[in-house]
């Protein structure tokens, strides 16, 4: 196989799955809730979490699994990260909105209960909701022998936030500042082409990684002695952005220099990579100008299957996990408020009034939609 | 085949998952959250749902899936009811601590996306939405070729109540009167056991159902004209018990002539019957002495697999849903409350001090743990 490889080449279609879901939510009634009744559904343009009203708080709901990732965890049977992973990908969602997560269930369905395998979901979970400083709430382990045929693993995150202090993308503008958070390494998105690619390389996940993942501002999580394994490269947990997204916005709404209206807009750059960003405004364009450092990972995995550049970008995170743009009067305050407590952090770029459009310092990287 | 089936044989360890999740838990440490904070966890026994403090009130989650009932419902592609089921499982555990569930998020996981199954969960998931009163706030649906074979779905669904207010089983006392709550059918348990039961009987699903299904108080989901087909009797929607239940906690509440101390405990009868009861209290007994009429699936299924009666009793809901236990002095007026809004509502048994253990007019049918 000497054809670039892709994502949908990989098995993932991406515009299948969306009008698979447009099939669903286009089946969804008006909710039942009245307006101002404690569950009445709040409208926010984005989506990354689901807003309902509770008196003088909103609530935020998000619910999300680890996918393909857990594939590889199963395989080499290293399953300690993957808790972090399905935290993460929930809560950090919900801090998109504004809100700060303070729950947690999980879900786990196998093909027979393993106590091994529970063991260290509880571990990871545990580590998980200390990260995240949330509650485990409750759970589920479900025996589905004629469903799954190994592990898998979601959950659903519960947040808060005082209402009227949802982060809305209303007050975005052109010349807003774009601070971009790194990430910890591939986080869990865009596992079937990682797969694709390793199977392709005739590597193994317990060979040593075929570069130095050595990069500023993340450890790996470790099983082995000696050079880090390509598995522990790409299984390394998703970072989990409560802290310092939380605290920043709890120092926004008290008596920090910056307000939470200076937040205007917070994205997860989850599958889809640098085009999540789209989904914050209908119009706005985002000019990334000053990329993060690029993670070590996605510059072998590019190599290795020969994967256009644009296309990385369509679907890794390529090093920034988060975006949040704020008002550029007080970009700077915000960012050293972010960077003394996540080391990394920086600037990235500006959001533009040209055009529905993500634009990057490599040319050719350009998203026009989602 | 000529023994007798238990839902064992059917594939199904019940200790073996016990000790599964006992793993997952000890793992588990405490909650970071602080007592009185929003999220802190509220110890409650039973379990049926996970309790967080928020402010003046308690909010709580649950998270369930729908099992291997899904298995059926994809051989015949009708997935017209597992939205109800889903929500079902999840809603009614949130009434049993006293919780008003007002939202809802599903997750599918699907090999492939499709959006013929989509459009029908959405439907279904809509139709719980309406019945169960809450607002649809998010769903995730993941393609897992490597995981799943077919369509697993399981939702969390999120509630409230008052503070002070939740039915903890603290009032149960000997002379309580239990009122059975009747079920559509087999609800969303104990189905590896049906599957096996309808293969070793040689029929299909889409066969007429080999007995007289009629039953009062339910109606069946019905896609086919005539005589009810065995898999529209199988796969009849779990009932969603908000209607009449948290009308009735509302009453309670409020001005009706009970309160809401005089409801001492609430039960949805899952995965292992009857002896879901012996969840609510450490020492007090359950006597079934009146039990509902059971359902004639049930029957036919026993005879069909040989089933021995307390083992039928471990397994399914045997025709009582949910089960209350109310105070004796009002329980009149609490049932003629129920009644009037779910026929065939009746009083079924009593709270004792006979020991820690389910008792029923049948001898035999015992049940000292969970």
């Amino acid at each position: 196989m000497d054809e670039p490889m892709d994502y949908a080449s990989a098995g993932v279609d991406i515009d299948l799955e969306g009008s698979a879901v447009a099939s669903l939510i286009g089946a969804l009634s008006k909710s039942v809730r009245a307006p101002g009744s404690p569950g009445a559904p709040v409208d926010l343009p984005g989506g990354f979490g689901g807003l309902i009203e509770f008196g003088d708080n909103l609530l935020a709901m998000a619910t999300d699994g680890v996918g393909s990732k857990l594939q590889i965890a199963t395989s080499l049977k290293q399953w300690g990260g993957v808790g972090i992973d399905c935290m993460a990908m929930n809560v950090n969602d919900l801090l998109c909105v504004g809100a700060e997560p303070i729950a947690f269930v999980d879900y786990v369905a196998v093909p027979k209960p393993d106590p091994v395998i529970h063991a260290a979901l509880g571990a990871s979970l545990a580590e998980a909701c200390r990260q995240a400083r949330v509650t485990l709430a409750g759970g589920e382990t479900a025996s589905l022998p004629g469903i799954v045929t190994e592990l898998d693993l979601s959950g659903t995150a519960l947040g808060w936030l005082p209402k009227g202090e949802a982060i809305t993308g209303e007050h975005l503008q052109a010349g807003d500042v774009l601070i971009g958070l790194p990430a910890s390494g591939i986080h869990s998105n865009g596992y079937s082409l990682v797969r694709r690619i390793v199977e392709h390389a005739g590597l193994s996940y317990e060979d040593e990684a075929p570069f130095d993942p050595t990069h500023p501002h993340r450890e790996l999580l470790r099983w082995t002695e000696g050079k880090a394994t390509l598995g522990e490269v790409v299984l390394n947990p998703t970072r989990i952005y409560c802290d310092p997204v939380v605290d920043l916005l709890d120092a926004a709404r008290g008596d920090a220099s910056f307000s939470i209206e200076n937040i205007h807009g917070i994205c997860h750059i989850t599958g889809g990579g640098l085009s999540n960003l789209l989904r914050l405004h209908d119009s706005l364009g985002w000019s990334i100008h000053t990329p993060l450092p690029v993670l070590p990972e996605f510059e072998w995995l590019q190599a290795a299957g020969k994967v256009e550049t644009r296309e990385m970008y369509r679907t890794f995170n390529m090093g920034t996990g988060m975006i949040l743009a704020v008002a550029k009067e007080h970009a700077t305050s915000i960012l050293t408020w972010l960077e003394q407590r996540l080391p990394g952090t920086a600037v990235v770029g500006e959001v533009t009034d040209e055009g529905h459009r993500v634009s990057h310092a490599i040319e050719g990287v350009e998203f026009t939609h989602y």
